[in-house]
């Protein structure tokens, strides 16, 4: 019997043990299956990421085998490591950070270059004994005041990459045994590989599909205020209408703002990144990119307001159907209304023309606010208990502040349009002009001018007027 | 007259000119008072950032100085050059960043030297015409795959640094034209080299005024927690009372809370550089850091809400006193309590206890919520108008939703406390004894046990009871 149950046991040992190596290689087959997906994944949202890592890989080929095809390379060169190292180390994402990263290096090289230099002749000169002490501290103070530098906000910012390279280059030609004239020498060298290395990373990163900062930041401005734009939507309908089928859609495309709510460490690198941009695409000079900044402050303190509504949205407490029956149509009103300027304003952003269209909605959900207000007003509805009312005051007053929120957002916005050129809504081309009415100002202002309108949208008087008036 | 009027403006511009001239001194003095002035605030405000810089000095002195009195030194040695590269580039603030920054490079030199140095000797036992072609192909092929593998989240946040390595290391060493033992000489002179930098970096870094990032981390979600009261003391004043003198005082130390809004890249850095730490102080191994991250995005959320409360405070729609002296009672305690919990819970962090003083506080917060609740819940008040109602009722449920957001704070931090094993409130020590009275538990409630309560504080049987049932 012990025996028996003695085989068992080991014959039971022996097969766990068998299944645990079986099960070796099939845990690792579904975790190579899990990171192939994960990376399917990353590289289908963003095709770039897949773009930039062989344009990395085609920058770095090209000057290894510059390098290795030399005539003058003879063993792990020091001019080919420079080479290398610059390119694998400057190589960023985006045009801006790439061309950042290369000039902080090469002007902070050149900058540390020559004052180690001046600190190595003066040690040289005072003599043998000195020489030591002189360059131990010539380090160390440089050093100390260096890193402490990189502490001030606007050079960690721009410069931090700099002021490394500074302290890194001054140490190395300090303490090298080295006379001047050498030194000089190998600077040279050292210098024109590093612009070499750099010059072929910006060249790369410039004409093979270029990614470009400004032009992301632009596009996530206009994708935030867009994303208000849905929730906003998505929310007259949800809490004013019974619950329908389209609700689980509908709840998710609402929650998309939550990304807004951290947003603004990736605006503010973006925004670094995009002044060191040369001009390109739609983009000039001296693009108002902190302009950015106040928009992204703002939309970001509009998803806050939002988020509160969305836990009002999901709260235990909700106000009975009949109150909100009471409020629908002015609140229906504000947020279709907010959410039209909204969508109206990142369309202007997205096209870069001035986007007067939000306007009217504005002032619509503006005047919603306004009857919600005077509704407000009226005595207290007989019957109904504060704490029904409660929920749906909040609501209310949460739209309010709102319609004001999204009239900041717009006025930033209108400043942006303005302080960089947007274009004014399109001009009739000619092959518009067969479909267009020509009617007297008389009839819609006080101006004496005549104005055309296209036949089918009689309403965009208004709006094209209005921006003329900017 | 014309002379004179010649001569006037040469007069004029002559003198504008002088007085530019005389002014760039005067405005470069002015230029850097301001910029010692602002080098005095930052290390005024956190002294270990100066400390920092003194540190890095004295790693950069330390290295330069061994490789400058080496006697197998010559010239301007590789060697001495990455002993020093190491330590400007792996010298960072906090011990788990350094020490993340040192493993990173470490290993990954380590790992992507074999890796070339078998590209290498597979590229060169092909023959001279294969070679070049077989090498171009592993450099892309590696840096294409590196590069992408940076995109991967969970990569990115600990393990960039190291992939950056690799892809240099990499390069370096397939691309050197030089023979398999000679590689291997100066793989390990290198890998020694970056030895003795980082080590340098680490025993300056551990034992000269450490900053440890988990200690940071501890005290940052510490102190949120703590200006998420501070906001809830001064509301309850500022919101019930008339304006009193002390009124700007409150109110510059009630918006320190805006800071935590924009905290969760730092509190995500700080926890990435705490994993790489290792026992220090009070914090073990295996320390539930990602708890840390669970209490921040609470704490943000609460901070929202406060947005929001913030907001109705300066709002120009406000409820009038008669109103608001009606809430005042339960609405006051709901904040004072609120603010007692959260400090409470922010000293038990700080002290690393089981903060269950925090307890009897939320419980009454939670009652005076449903005192305001039942208060609502009566018809309504006669005479006043909605518009009236509308903000207290917002402020009424906004204060209702932070209190159940600060039993999620306390949940989060008692998990916290059990996960990390915080003591538990000090067991009575022998001279306390004296003061204390020993009463027979079946006062307290249904147990068998002798409790022993200090006279000074009779209350506490309530806590130290509590914390022992958890």
């Amino acid at each position: 019997m012990e025996i028996i149950s003695g085989d068992i046991e080991e014959a039971g040992l022996f097969l766990s043990g068998w299944l645990w190596i079986r099960g070796i290689p099939t845990n690792a087959v579904a975790k190579l299956v899990g990171i192939a997906q994960q990376a399917r994944k990353i590289a289908a949202d963003d095709p770039r990421k897949l773009i930039h890592s062989l344009k990395v890989g085609l920058a770095l080929t090209l000057v290894s085998l510059f390098y290795y095809f030399q005539p003058l390379y003879s063993s792990f060169g020091v001019s080919a490591m420079w080479a290398v190292m610059t390119v694998v180390v400057v190589f960023e994402f985006s045009v801006g950070a790439t061309l950042g990263k290369g000039l902080n290096r090469g002007l902070a090289t050149l900058a540390a270059g020559a004052l180690g230099l001046a600190a190595h002749h003066l040690a040289t000169v005072t003599g043998k004994t000195c020489e030591p002490i002189l360059i131990g501290l010539f380090v160390f103070l440089q050093a100390v005041a260096s890193t402490f530098i990189r502490f001030f906000p606007r050079v960690k910012a721009r410069y931090d990459y700099g002021m490394l390279i500074f302290i890194l280059t001054f140490c190395l030609v300090s303490i090298s045994g080295l006379r001047t004239d050498e030194i000089l020498d190998l600077a040279q060298k050292r210098f024109s590989t590093i612009v070499i290395g750099a010059s072929t990373c910006l060249t790369v990163s410039i004409f093979v599909y270029p990614v470009w900062a400004g032009e992301d930041l632009h596009k996530l401005v206009a994708k935030n205020i867009e994303k208000l734009g849905n929730f906003l939507e998505g929310f007259g309908r949800e809490y004013f209408e019974t619950a329908n089928e389209k609700s689980h859609e509908t709840r998710a495309s609402m929650v998309g703002y939550k990304a807004i709510l951290n947003s603004k460490a990736t605006e503010e690198s973006l925004v670094n990144f995009a002044k060191w941009e040369p001009r390109h695409g739609k983009f000039r000079y001296w693009h108002p990119w902190d302009q950015y900044l106040k928009i992204g402050t703002l939309t970001r303190e509009c998803a806050c307001r939002i988020d509160a509504l969305n836990a009002c949205l999901n709260s235990e407490m909700q106000a009975p159907l009949e109150i909100r029956r009471k409020m629908k149509e002015a609140c229906t009103e504000m947020s279709w209304e907010c959410s039209n300027a909204l969508r109206e304003l990142a369309v202007g952003i997205k096209t870069m023309t001035r986007s007067s269209p939000a306007d009217p909605h504005m002032r619509k959900a503006e005047s919603a606010a306004n009857d919600l207000k005077s509704l407000l007003q009226t005595p207290m509805w007989p019957g109904s208990h504060l704490l029904d009312v409660c929920p749906a005051a909040t609501v209310a007053s949460l739209l309010i502040e709102i319609v004001s929120s999204t009239a900041k957002i717009a006025d930033s916005v209108h400043e942006l349009a303005s302080l960089s050129k947007f274009k004014k809504p399109n001009a009739i081309t000619p092959d518009q002009k067969e479909n267009v009415t020509i009617i007297p100002v008389d009839n819609v202002n006080e101006g004496n001018v005549m104005i055309v309108v296209p036949h089918d949208n009689i309403e965009s008087i208004d709006r094209s007027h209005q921006s003329s008036n900017e």
